[in-house]
Parts: C-alpha cells; sequence; structure tokens
C-alpha cells in the first residue's frame, strides 16, 4: 500500500472524501461497543465455572495444618496460599508472600498510604515533605497514575522501549533527587504494551542505587502467567532474588493477583518483598484488619492445586484471549500496514495492545470512534495526569468484545486512523504550503 | 453469701489459704483455652454451610439488573447486597449504602486513613493538624482504638453507662474543643458490655454542634441483629435519619459486617452515610479498587433474601450462644454474687460480657488465669491505650469455647477473681492497720 505520507493533497483530498463517505456508513450502523478496559469476557468467565464447586456445604474448610477458614486467623494468608501464590508470580519462597484480599489495586494503594502516613523503616511520612516524586514508565497504567496523583505525588515520565523503562533515565534520575521515592512498574507484558523487561533491565533496577533511603519500586507482576501462545512465552527475573542478590533487599514490593486467572474482583492478590518489608506491612495490616477472605484463597488452592494447575489454566484463557489479539493484529496489518502513519505492539502475552498514532491524532481518533459508538481507552490515559504530550498513543483491549463485536470494531477504528491521519496530513501539507507562499 | 468486705483479716486469710489450695490444683488440670476475642464457635460455622451451595458451577451470577458479578464493575455494591445491608443495619435507603468487602475493620481504617491524608469536604487533612483527638467511650473495642493510636490520634475516654457514653461530657467536650474530630461507637450489645444505646442517647448524637466541621461520629453497628434472645431484643433508632431530622445529615459515617453472621472474614461489609458523605467516599473509592469481591455480596443476597431471612438465621446462632452466655451467667451469679468483689453486665446481645473487678485487680485474674493455661483479653485492652486507669475491666468472650471449655474456664476464672480479691483486700486492710498504728 502507498504511504500516505508520500500522497499528494489531491491524493489525499480524494481518499478523505471516500473515507468521508465509509464513516458515515458506520455511523449508521448504530454500533455500541466497548473497548476501553481489560476485562475478560463471559466465554472466558464461563470456561472456568468448576472452580466454584470446590468448596460446597460438604467440603473441609481447613488448612493442611488444621486452620478453619471460616473464622478468624491467618492474617497474612494461608500458608498454601502463600506457596500457590509465591509460585504464579516466580519467587523464591512462600515466607517472602503476603496473601490479600482480591485486589492487588487495594494493595498498591495501601502501600503508597502506608508510606505517606507512617514512612518506611523510621523515615520521614511522605505528607511531612515538601515533595514526593515518582518515576512513570509510559504509556503505563493509568490507575497507577491514579493512585500517585490522589496522594499528590508529583509523577515524571520515563519513554519505555521493548526492553523495559529507560534505565539510563532511572538511574541518573533516582540517584540525583532525593525526592523521588519510587516508581511504577508492570514488568512482564507491560500494559498496554505487552513488553517484558530484559534481563538487562531486572537487574539495572535491583542495582538501582537511588539518593533516596526509603526509594520502592512497585513491581506490578499483573501479567505474570497471562500467556497468549503455548510455544512463545515471555519470562522474567525474580526481582525479589536478584535485589538480594545486588545487596538491595529491601527495594522491591511485588504485587500481583488472579483478578485476571478466576473472576475479576473475587480472586485473590498477594505482595511478595524482603521480611524486613513484610515484617512493617504486616505491623499496619494488625491495625487494619483482622484477615483477608480465606476461604476465597482456599477455593483458589484446591482448585489450582500449583503451578502446572495454574499455567494449563491459563492456556484455557489464551485459547479464547488469542484469536481476538490476532483478529485486531490482522486487520491492523492489513488496513495499516505500510501506510506509514501508525505503529503498533504484537504481544505475547497480557489484556492490552499499544497503538501509536500519528502526532496530534488520538484524541480526535478515539472521539471519532466514540462518535459512531464504539468506546476506546481514553486518549492519554496511558500518560501521568492523563496527558499524552505528543497525543499519539491509544490503549486497544481485545479481550471483552465478542469476535463479531470486535471485528465491527477494529473496523471502524482503522477507519477512523486513516480519517484523522488524512486531515492531519492536509492540514500540515496546507500549512506548508502557505509557509511556501 | 457473706461478702468479702466484711470479712475479718482472720477469715480472709483462711479463705485465702482455701482458694490457693484449690488453685493449685486447677493449674494440675493442664488447661489449654481461649476466651480471649469474639470468634464464633466451630458449631456456629458447621451450621450455616448451605450458605456455601447458592453459587455453584450451575448457578446464574447475574444480579437483578443483569450484571455479571464474575467481572469488574459495580465499585460500590451489587443494588440487592445494598438494599441487604441497608436492612441489616435499619437504614431506611439502600441509597445510603456502599457494600465493601470482607471487613467493617478495614472500611474504618480507610476511613480515618482518608481523613489524615485527604481531609472531610475541603477542609484540613488531619495529618496537616498539630493536634487531632478522638473521643472513645470506654471499656470499648480495642481495635478502635489500635486505629486512632496507629494514625497518632489522641485518645480521650470518655465513661460508659448502661445508656451510652456520657453524653454531657461529649456533647461539652465536641463543643469546646475543634480538635476532636470524631467519637468511636458501638451503639448496640456494645463491645464489651452489650449496651445499647437509648433513643435519647441517639438523638443526642444526632443533635451535637461539634467545634470541629469535619466532626464525624464512627458509627460501628457490629451486632445489629446479633440478639441472643427471641423475645428480649433491643433496638436503636437509625442514626443516619435521626442526623437527617436534626439538620446533622453529614456527621455520621455508620459501619457494619456479616463477619458474625456468615463467616468471620468471609464476610461482606458496608458503609451507610448521607449522599455527600458517600459521594466523597467514592470519589477515593475510585483510584483505590475496581471494585469489591461482588460474588461474594450475591452469594449473602441469595441466601438470605431479606431481613426476615437475616433474622431467622441470626436466632440459629442465638441457640448456641445463649446457653454459653447463661452458663457463664450463672456461674458469676452463683460464685461471685453477694461477695462485694465484682460486678458484670447482663447483655441481650453480641459477643461479650463486661466484668468489673475490684480495682487494681484486673491484671492480676488475668494473669492468675493464664498461668493456669486459660487465656482472656488482656487486662486494659478496652481502654485506650491498652491502660485501664482502675484497672478493674475484663473483656469475656464465652463464644468460641465449647460448653466444656467454658465450664472449666468459668470455674478457673471465679476462681482467680476471689483469690486476687482476698489478696487485695488483705493488703489494703494490712496498710489501713499500720496507719492505725
Amino acid at each position: 500500500m502507498k504511504s500516505y505520507k508520500k500522497m499528494s493533497r489531491e491524493e489525499l483530498h480524494r481518499l478523505q472524501e471516500q473515507l468521508n463517505k465509509a464513516y458515515v456508513e458506520a455511523k449508521g450502523k448504530g454500533l455500541k461497543l466497548d473497548m476501553s478496559r481489560g476485562k475478560p469476557s463471559a466465554a472466558q468467565l464461563d470456561m472456568e465455572m468448576d472452580f466454584m464447586d470446590v468448596l460446597i456445604s460438604s467440603s473441609d474448610y481447613k488448612t493442611e495444618a488444621g486452620l478453619d477458614t471460616r473464622n478468624y486467623g491467618a492474617m497474612d494468608g494461608i500458608p498454601e496460599a502463600k506457596e500457590l501464590m509465591a509460585q504464579m508470580m516466580g519467587v523464591a519462597s512462600a515466607e517472602q508472600v503476603i496473601v490479600c484480599g482480591n485486589a492487588s489495586l487495594s494493595i498498591m494503594y495501601d502501600m503508597v498510604s502506608r508510606c505517606m502516613i507512617h514512612g518506611i523503616f523510621g523515615n520521614t511520612p511522605w505528607c511531612k515533605l515538601d515533595k514526593v516524586k515518582f518515576l512513570c514508565p509510559a504509556p503505563g497504567y493509568d490507575r497507577h497514575f491514579a493512585i500517585t496523583q490522589h496522594f499528590g505525588i508529583e509523577m515524571i515520565t520515563v519513554p519505555m522501549t521493548a526492553e523495559g523503562p529507560d534505565m539510563d533515565m532511572v538511574e541518573k534520575l533516582t540517584a540525583e533527587d532525593e525526592s523521588i521515592k519510587g516508581i511504577w512498574c508492570v514488568p512482564k507484558y507491560s500494559n498496554p504494551q505487552g513488553y517484558t523487561y530484559s534481563d538487562g533491565t531486572v537487574r539495572r533496577f535491583a542495582a538501582l542505587k537511588p539518593a533516596a533511603k526509603d526509594f520502592r519500586i512497585f513491581w506490578d507482576n499483573a501479567y505474570a502467567i497471562h500467556h497468549l501462545y503455548e510455544d512463545e512465552q515471555e519470562e522474567i527475573l525474580d526481582i525479589i532474588s536478584e535485589c538480594e542478590k545486588a545487596g538491595n533487599p529491601d527495594i522491591v514490593y511485588e504485587i500481583s493477583s488472579t483478578s485476571k486467572v478466576t473472576f475479576a474482583g473475587g480472586g485473590i492478590s498477594a505482595i511478595a518483598a524482603s521480611k524486613a518489608n513484610l515484617d512493617e506491612i504486616r505491623k499496619s495490616m494488625t491495625v487494619q484488619t483482622i484477615g483477608f477472605d480465606k476461604i476465597n484463597q482456599l477455593r483458589h488452592v484446591r482448585y489450582f492445586k500449583n503451578l502446572d494447575g495454574l499455567k494449563a489454566h491459563m492456556m484455557k484463557h489464551a485459547q479464547i484471549m488469542r484469536p481476538k489479539f490476532e483478529a485486531v493484529l490482522k486487520v491492523l496489518n492489513e488496513e495499516l500496514g505500510g501506510l506509514g502513519i501508525a505503529e503498533w505492539t504484537n504481544p505475547k502475552g497480557g489484556y492490552f495492545i499499544s497503538f501509536e498514532a500519528m502526532d496530534g491524532c488520538a484524541k480526535k481518533i478515539v472521539a471519532k470512534c466514540r462518535e459512531a459508538g464504539v468506546v476506546l481507552t481514553g486518549a492519554g490515559a496511558t500518560y501521568p495526569y492523563g496527558e499524552d504530550p505528543n497525543d499519539s498513543n491509544i490503549r486497544l483491549a481485545p479481550t471483552f468484545p465478542t469476535s463479531e463485536e470486535l471485528a465491527a470494531a477494529t473496523d471502524l477504528f482503522v477507519l477512523c486512523v486513516k480519517l484523522v491521519s488524512v486531515e492531519a496530513l492536509l492540514e500540515s501539507s496546507g500549512q506548508m504550503e502557505k509557509r511556501a507562499c
């Protein structure tokens, strides 16, 4: 296909006319589709219903050690759930894990909140400091940025690469600026790119020498086992072990959950960290809760048994999700490949595709889609403060719609990308012509 | 029985000798019992197991409005769970309710945390103030006091009466001191007394005119339906309605949970408050969570259906708990009645009996019990900072042990009360004699 950028104004005008016509037709179809969030589809949820049969009235509710999961106790999780989550997160030992409630987001909120009010290891609570900053690799996860914004923490954007965040910048900034207290990471099948941090990146994280003694890496291993392929699975190093080896055992909090393994909002979550970190967290937790829902912890253990059980289960998810990712990517390739107006990632896992439009086009594309009935993640959402400096990134979430809906939504999406791009090219070439006059 | 206080020193010495002998025998029995916390017994947990059968693989997981509880959404609770919790809490409308996760303690921690960092209705966040104080009716719930202590909030003890907290003191202090930002209340079947606030007390709470605009009543309605008797049920006025009527709609946060209805740690919790309060809470919640475990919310709704279902269920709990309360009270009456060395409450609901020993005796009694193998709630736990100024209050939690264990534990308890009281009386009469010389 001919690159749009090589087209004459006349060609672009003709194309614009065709695209506009197609867009009017598309609007007429009255679509009403939501591709905004990384939600599992009904088919994914239906496939795992026997999960609900492992704990019924006749079941035994005791842990291996004899603790009744229906009563108070085991504040930091039942031992077998710690073991399961340790395996899922790729952490060396269950001792490094606390199992919590239904959401890793709440854990991360709590961790930041705890740092704000109580501080880490006796350091000044962040709320008593004039300035607290976080590094935010971007495009990234909007809900991470929402937490730091909510607590009044200043966010500094760090560019993302296929290997992970720009580590030169991370090392330089953390070494220089004591007010930088944390960094948000989604190290595996990153949201929204689907990138997996390279071993080199993980090791550079483990070896960081930040000016702030109470600097923490918030390592949100949300997609630890969320592969799309049986034979092309990406893996990361265990950050906890790497930090230990680097003499930096306390620098990282790792977080994960089964929200996209069992049920969204009905899973279990976990923190992994050094003993010193976990002891400090447990001290606060004692005040905060008598314990999390241990019945759901036990349900997970009884159903999955171990990492093999989890992995087999995730391949069932993959079978449903993979065709959706491939369908979207096929349309993108066929319709936008070679046009020189967009790039996108080709993830092997996770829940998203990251799409890069021409600068200044993302908001317009999202608006055009919405006008025709397809809701995408808001443009800008993948950047701190919701402000994408280039207005180019769009997060695509292909999992929730059915295949038919997805086809219709993607067709509309590429149409809008073309239309907005042509308009942008016409405008810029118009300005160039004016300047030439 | 003859009052110990009317005994001669000689009589007391003789008694002491008998009691010491009995105590040595008791120690020899090698008891190992825990009466320290308000935990449901295994029999209570066993009786409700069909609760686990209402959501199995073949069930429908959609709410009445068609929302799939297995997926994200409904951050502030599914509508039918709001309705159920509104009925349970005696709140006028489901609109006044947010349904949360498994623990009301976490809600209360979060609320205080939110006030600390973000403040209420645009007022200065509490962490930015030099001094923040809470009123703490005591004897009260140790975990409430732990939260305020954890956040560095100064606690002021307010005496409890059978009608509720000393309202003259509450009115005076809140009117005078702008740094008083809250009060902890367990208004029904209070922990540890089992007192229920009178209508007059509730109305005086609703009509408070605190100096602090961001003063809040933390109304922990933990035992809303936890009656011990079918025919002697205490009720309280709906604080939310009373506050509305008094022109004070925003002054109260009400909290409750089903931890002692279904499973301890496996229940659901709720906040009830004015729309303005709930809107502010929702604003933070949006950052904190995508939503709580809606499957467990639905399970509660399907199982109980409505208040009648809840009430019928609670009578099953009562049948198991009532004999335990009555057995303890019988021993207290028979063994300590008329001795002039102790008083105790006679609760019609809740999980505890509040026991008042002679001043200066509580710690010694608890220690003596522990030495012989019976763990009670630590003396002082019912007061802010764990410091009972009279060292007289002991919380008895009769629910967890079996009847046999409870009989053994109570026998030991009254023996220790007698022994420590005799020692105290001998000591004080000894001092009086010395002074007389």
